[in-house]
């Protein structure tokens, strides 16, 4: 079964607002198996209204509007809807009377203008709503079936779960649409592609699609089958194939952050944590603690962004600072270990670089250098990031979890 | 002008991410005058994607595509933008080799899946990328122009910003809207409302718009008129009289940040600043040093996440930790009183409290405070946040902020 979305609204068109119901609506589909092929967005404006329900009764099974069912006079779906099945709109006497003892039971006489909202095309149903004074609308265009829902999210959310829903469930037939993200990092996305394609290079089910962004590659597997049992057993050789070969890259899945596999990972250990950070000033440790029960592992970090205080709080030595300056390995090795003295951690990360836009401390903005403190080990890393300010402390924070899991899985660091 | 947007890719169409995209270039067209009549999400089909650039080329003056620009076999937008415009896809060599560079820089081999990324239809122009991989593309597609960007968002502003929203305004014509933001902090957005309602009411131009979050009010005066004069001329009583009514809340305008105000007055006075932090995490550190340059007032920040850390590196006494415990205002006083002693600055401040959703040192979730510790000055302020764990640090950073500005500035601070 096909699906499209069509939301109604200039308040869309103008930015005042994000197309939020069409993701959720998409979300619901997905899971009962039902494919949104297009989403569109109009204006308040009977033409294109019409013209946009026409287009997607042409291509779609089911067609799920939102918006402009209100009472004011730019709410035009309702007419749009009449019109483009050609119907007229006929007032249902038990929709008014439904409508005005709402008004009486808060004390006010019902506009002249909420009269409009009891009108349905001719053929159509209603669907009556509990929360806003706004009925939805279920009309047929053609072989399409058109269910027109409020644009006020609480409102369009009780008329998706309360009919429209349950009726593509029972009209869809037994399906059930199961996914998973297999989170990814220190990959390029094309590496991944690369990695995976044969997999599924020209299947519709399972699919493989994959997301990019902050550093780290998600990549979303996902199969349709009957049942839900039917469907993960799909989808489970494609996962076990697509972790084979990501290997060690692959650190969680689907809601799991980094930072909380990292933290969980100390957690279990009995580990704590601490750091010190220049280029990131405090973003780091802003990361780790933005898990709730962080001060389980987490004991603090030293923010020095001043060479003072690298020298006073964290003891790096005048050689290094004089030599090869703030931002270089011998400063975040210094660094690290001031941090697991002074917290008395079992492990210490350290931050030092130049975020840019200036070159900082003899290096060039994008240089960032990263060391890990723990027994037995001292170990740096280099980066050079091609990045503005914001994306070099970014993927800064992020390289330096991922060193942080790989140290304490005991897999190997890069060089 | 008309304009389209045209959203290119499955994860949208199966609800896993929001078209935040179509919004923000909602918004700036919006700003520059430019009507957008329709938005349109296709997945990764080359031939819906074909069929979606057809139609809104027939209706609209400009298109801008976002997403499918990728170097993966689902990225489909270079080819369905040189189908639907008849033309061959030229490899240009400039962009292979700076595509090869990058991947050098960052000591990597490019896959050749990337090289995709330097094919341009015929007769087109590209923009080259800064922060990602992926150019944009300018295609004529009969008296349409098409922009497509990538769908990454901040890849994605980069390109409208710096090339598609120039070359728009400049082809708009003799027609200005010219925009003024006021930022405020410290009032609800209702009472922003009632204060500025009346200065408004019912004019079209200019027009008063309010945005609340992440803890401040922003309000948008805007004026249109044929020339960017005109337009100030009508804008500036406006400004001035809500700038007089807001009072000392209006902090910045337009695309100042409350960190990057608050660091200017202490960089212009030559004021050095340190903090301490245990309820942000790193936090505060972080949003100070996301301005360029903080190194001329910033030190650093003694994020002290344990209770060993506070006595031990902020020489917070035993007798508040076990009387009033962490989160109180004597433990946040004297947390300022080590940051300034620790670093050396002229001015400290110290944020602590129960982020939630667990109670923290027999606080409740919610629970913050901040002192504030200067010559002459030792200042606590508590507060009580209704919100989630991220909003509760969130919050907690901006009153820190406007704190630090309010002392800087002189003006009073709250009880």
């Amino acid at each position: 079964m096909r699906a499209e979305i069509v939301a109604v609204g200039t308040e869309l068109l103008i930015g005042q607002i994000s197309n939020t119901n069409a993701q959720w609506i998409s979300e619901r589909l997905a899971e009962i198996g039902i494919d949104v092929l297009h989403h569109q967005v109009v204006g308040d404006n009977v033409e294109r209204i019409v013209r946009a329900l026409e287009l997607a009764a042409s291509r779609a099974d089911v067609v799920i509007v939102t918006g402009g069912l209100g009472p004011t006079q730019d709410d035009l779906t309702r007419p749009a809807l009449a019109c483009a099945a050609g119907a007229e709109l006929i007032r249902r006497p038990e929709i008014e009377s439904t409508l005005r003892e709402r008004f009486e039971i808060r004390g006010r006489a019902m506009p002249d203008s909420n009269l409009a909202q009891a009108d349905v095309p001719e053929g159509g149903r209603y669907i009556a709503p509990e929360r806003g004074t706004a009925p939805g609308l279920i009309v047929k265009l053609g072989p399409a079936t058109v269910y027109a829902v409020p644009g006020v999210p609480s409102e369009m959310r009780e008329m998706m779960e309360g009919v429209v829903l349950p009726e593509l469930t029972a009209g869809a037939g037994p399906s059930a649409l199961v996914s998973r993200t297999l989170r990814c990092y220190g990959l390029a996305e094309s590496r991944v592609s690369e990695l995976l394609d044969d997999l599924y290079h020209g299947s519709t089910n399972p699919t493989v699609a994959y997301l990019a962004g902050g550093g780290e590659v998600h990549v979303r597997l996902s199969a349709k089958s009957t049942t839900a049992e039917a469907a993960r057993a799909l989808l489970e050789p494609l996962e076990r194939s697509a972790r084979e070969r990501l290997g060690d890259h692959v650190y969680g899945a689907d809601d799991q952050t980094l930072d909380a596999v990292m933290g969980a990972l100390l957690g279990e250990r009995g580990l704590t944590l601490s750091c010190a950070e220049s280029l990131t000033g405090g973003g780091l440790g802003e990361r780790i603690t933005a898990v709730p029960g962080a001060s389980a592992y987490f004991l603090g970090s030293a923010v020095t962004y001043s060479i003072e205080a690298k020298r006073s709080i964290l003891g790096v030595s005048e050689a290094t600072l004089d030599g090869p300056g703030p931002v270089s390995s011998a400063c975040a090795a210094e660094m690290a270990a001031g941090a697991r003295r002074v917290f008395g951690s079992d492990i210490a990360v350290a931050l030092t670089g130049a975020a840019g836009p200036e070159p900082y401390g003899g290096a060039e903005p994008g240089q960032a250098w990263i060391a890990i403190d723990a027994p037995g080990l001292a170990h740096q890393h280099g980066f050079r990031w091609p990045f503005d300010r914001e994306l070099v402390r970014r993927f800064s924070e992020m390289a330096a979890l991922d060193l942080l899991r790989r140290h304490v899985l005991g897999l190997p660091l890069p060089d």
